[in-house]
């Protein structure tokens, strides 16, 4: 039985699309591996790209990025809007068929060590593969970003899981992780202020009291004159889309705000969708499991 | 590329147990081929066989299966709540991986061809595979019955599409077809008034003037003190669950009556169900053939 992976790196590149378009080329260019979805911000000044493939063809393809990003991402002269600490910022292993958990978590490390060895760049484990709890959560590890980096891991608790105390010059820290399929999942509200998007995103999150598992931030939409909650939702078994969904109309309702629409970002799970049909069109003793064709093929 | 087909036959027998688990056994037996999910029905006096595998595999057992039926299932002393023509009532082959319509149509036709010549059931070819605009339809078909067959069949206009013009004495005749994946989609009423229901199936099905390729009973759900408006979506990408669900509601609302659950039985595919969630999510610009992870797979 074929084993699937899904790799998705993050470069804080979003701007020079020569490498951009080097690094997509790369991806696409490798053999026994699918990209799905590559996605570049100017704001965020950072891309990413979905891969899908075995897991040894997935782990070196993961590895010609990164070489080719620290060597040619220069995070002494980065600015963008989303918080980074790296050329390549994170690698997280996805397992999606034929493959366990435990086993993205060996790869995860193992690529981890690799990046620290050839090419200098001290890594961090977080999510499922992190050394401890403190280092489970991204933001974490990520805290105080690529400028403050050089400091923050000569400390004892900030000691790189591979690699020495010491930052790439150039290329900063990079984190490496197995984590669940996680949904990118953004609310759009029918208002410019995005005060409200921001404190709606704060009641979400889970760093201050809300979903389990739930990242949460307010953005303005200024071409479209309203705001969005953007949300990462890690496990959506857990929290399911329609709860978080129908929490942040139920808020918005407060400030006479509506829910104009939602946005899953690249690519999710059937199962994340299917719960939430299941919970809108009031399915009883509906079983995905075994009704749902697709996960009987 | 392994070709995948769905094979879902009907028999008609829902109560004697060991006609029942033979048939089970039988399919469950065959090699190559997996046993999705098996449903009878005392009330109905039917049950039915969902099957995944291989075209040749599928056509395999499905023959053995009506070869089974055929041989101890007698018609003349069969009696049920669902309309039926034959010990085998209907073979529908659905396409689910790497295999066209077109090549279901002529499983299907080699399939209902060695039932008529092997077994001496005559065929008729419905849905996909029918050789009329007014044999796609499987109601009319079927209209009058087992009891009524011996006669509609010697009618030019009835002549079976494989066989001779008399029906097999004790097994009657048998549908055969290719056809889309259908989703059986019952809606509950909170209301004991089976009227109710029934006059809300009417407005639903197709042949009084509903959705398209939309079948729709009322029942009594005599246990549970509700009724239900039970359905056969057969093309769900034409008319999404939650438009009929939604119409449903709208509907029961004139007589003061609120939809209480709804049912999906038996085996969906996911973009049925993907469908409903984009649109109670409000999802913008929502792609599910390039964002769901499983249709990349």
């Amino acid at each position: 039985m074929t084993q699937l992976v899904q790799c998705i790196p993050n470069f804080s590149e979003g701007r020079n699309i020569e490498v951009i378009n080097r690094l997509k080329q790369i991806a696409e260019e490798a053999r026994g591996v699918t990209v799905l979805d590559v996605t570049s911000d100017e704001d965020h000044n950072r891309m990413s790209i979905a891969m899908l493939g075995a897991p040894d063809k997935i782990a070196e393809v993961a590895f010609s990025l990164v070489k080719y990003a620290t060597k040619h991402i220069n995070m002494q002269e980065h600015s963008g809007a989303h918080p980074r600490m790296g050329a390549t910022d994170v690698v997280p292993f996805v397992p999606v068929k034929n493959i366990s958990m435990e086993a993205c978590i060996q790869l995860s490390k193992t690529f981890a060590e690799r990046v620290s060895e050839e090419l200098n760049v001290p890594t961090f484990l977080y999510e499922h593969s992190a050394s401890s709890a403190e280092r489970k959560n991204l933001s974490h590890i990520r805290h105080g970003q690529f400028e403050k980096m050089a400091d923050k891991i000569k400390k004892d608790e900030w000691k790189p899981d591979y690699g020495e105390q010491r930052i790439h010059p150039t290329a900063g820290v990079t984190a490496v992780a197995a984590r669940m399929p996680l949904v990118a999942f953004n609310v759009n509200l029918n208002t410019p202020n995005v005060e409200i998007a921001k404190s709606i995103a704060k009641i979400i999150r889970e760093s201050n009291g809300g979903f389990k598992d739930c990242k949460a931030i307010g953005l303005k939409l200024a071409e479209r004159h309203m705001t969005q909650v953007s949300m990462d939702i890690v496990n959506y078994e857990v929290i399911p889309l329609y709860r978080v969904l129908e929490t942040i109309r139920m808020e918005a309702r407060r400030y006479g705000v509506d829910v104009l629409g939602a946005e899953v970002h690249g690519i999710a799970p059937a199962q994340a969708l299917i719960d939430s049909a299941a919970y809108y069109m009031q399915l009883e003793d509906f079983n995905a499991e075994k009704q749902v064709l697709e996960n009987r093929v």
